[in-house]
């Protein structure tokens, strides 16, 4: 039975795999990146799941995320575009570590390294992206991965051909805190006509620059009674992922969002206004792609 | 002898005006309304001013800016648009306060009051622009002012017809603050060709929600060393500066920047790369303006 572990910046999630590579059990712990000593990786990762080796002795183990990021354990060089699962296997690179007899780490993803278009990364997205491709039965989509860096993914033939990332959440805790804007934050209630006027005005941005002065909107309208202060937050949240997903899908005429329920509810709220169609991913896509990575990793 | 005050959210502008309403003698001071304790508005003001009532015995006192906003001393109406030399005169009003015989301040304009288009509002670059206009000769023209919160302000026919508030000083602050950008934050060295490639991002932009991807491209840009960490800076204020100024200026071709030295030099700088031409304001642009709404309210 392998362990599939997803560790980032903040979290550390890890996967129980039974025999056929379904979760036979998770855990997740507040030990990412930032909660973990200088030199302290082995020790945090044997104490998350201890439980499991307990039971049933040591097992392999496969890592995504940033984990293999300069900041992580290992850094593990970025794979280029187009990238295929074999890219990812072949570019997995096994962990030397005290207690642990196989232990790897999946490389991340480069898009523009080659000086084409702009550059940028992912580390951990493109293992769940593998995972809910084999959840849908799909080789093919547009995927979008909320968060604080929301990542847009373009997969063809079973392959990722293009991929850009949005700092729309770090944007909004930003400027929801360290603007004029803090003074009406946070949310004093949800309010989903708030969000969808938020959207609405992504729409009707004529120029990227209008983006900065729509957020003073913000401001102005609840000078004059048009927008109550309570719904600030939810308005700049819609002007925000709506102008994310108007850039991020373009023609695309379906997306599918991949992550946690609250986040990925307003994605598929935005999408729906927008006239574009949106489908659930399957939760777990973690760990379905570290086992389709671990099973081509085998066969090699 | 008049004195034309600019009293703003974080500093005091106070301007000593001779008989043909030049300026004889300025001060500045640290004494904006956040400054202000409660209740002590005319005790700041007449410690500010004292050295000229000493001279000469109390005077006229007209001010313009945030101090007529509802956190300041009075709150003054706002004007709607078009708005004339003559509509801000009428919309002055006088304040008592002890030890001052001739107290009034100048009201802001608002835009979109009317439930046509978003609300906006300004207080004080009214007055400037009034006063530009004078010192250029010109009764039309499109004005940028920058700032933390940059005003783009159209005259036509020596009125005020249409403005526009982008946040991009105060978004710059937050996100070079308050992102992972921080890390690269603040500005190693002045860079102008980082700066330049910051503008020249922002003409590549092909939606508004761009903007929140190329913000990404700063951090991934330097992880391959094809932008220097100490040039992050320079590139944010040219994308987000780029940004404004192609949103602001549309199709105009000449744009008069007023204001500060420093932040100006920058708007020049990325009007000249966009090809827009552009005219450098007459400093004291508050004091002459000030100077014909006192005139005009003497008239009447």
């Amino acid at each position: 039975m392998p362990v599939a572990v997803d560790w980032g910046t903040s979290r550390l999630r890890a996967y129980l795999l039974d025999e056929a590579g379904a979760v036979a059990a998770s855990l997740e712990a507040d030990k990412g990146l930032m909660q973990v000593p200088p030199g302290g990786y082995a020790a945090v990762l044997a104490e998350a799941i201890a439980p499991w080796r307990e039971a049933a002795g040591d097992m392999p183990v496969l890592m995504s995320g940033m984990v293999g990021s300069r900041q992580g354990w290992v850094e593990v060089p970025y794979v280029g575009l187009p990238a295929t699962l074999d890219d990812l296997a072949a570019g997995t690179v096994p962990v030397e570590a005290p207690g642990f007899a196989d232990l790897a780490i999946v490389p991340g993803v480069a898009a523009g390294t080659d000086g084409a278009g702009w550059a940028d990364v992912m580390r951990g997205e493109e293992t769940e992206i593998f995972g809910v491709l084999e959840g849908l039965g799909r080789g093919d989509g547009v995927f979008v991965l909320p968060g604080s860096h929301a990542k847009w993914v373009r997969v063809e033939g079973g392959a990722i051909t293009h991929f850009e990332t949005f700092m729309t959440g770090e944007v909004f805790e930003a400027l929801s805190k360290h603007t004029i804007l803090s003074k009406m934050m946070p949310l004093g209630k949800a309010s989903p006509a708030a969000f969808a006027r938020g959207v609405a005005a992504a729409q009707g941005l004529a120029a990227p620059g209008e983006l900065l002065t729509r957020l003073f909107s913000i401001r102005a309208e609840t000078l004059f009674g048009r927008l109550d202060e309570a719904d600030a937050a939810d308005f700049l949240s819609g002007l925000l992922i709506g102008a994310e997903v108007l850039a991020g899908a373009r023609a695309v005429r379906e997306v599918v969002v991949v992550g946690a329920a609250g986040l990925a509810a307003r994605y598929l709220t935005a999408l729906e206004q927008l006239g574009i169609g949106a489908v659930n991913a399957p939760p777990h896509a973690a760990a379905a792609g570290l086992k389709l990575i671990a099973q081509r990793r085998a066969r090699s």
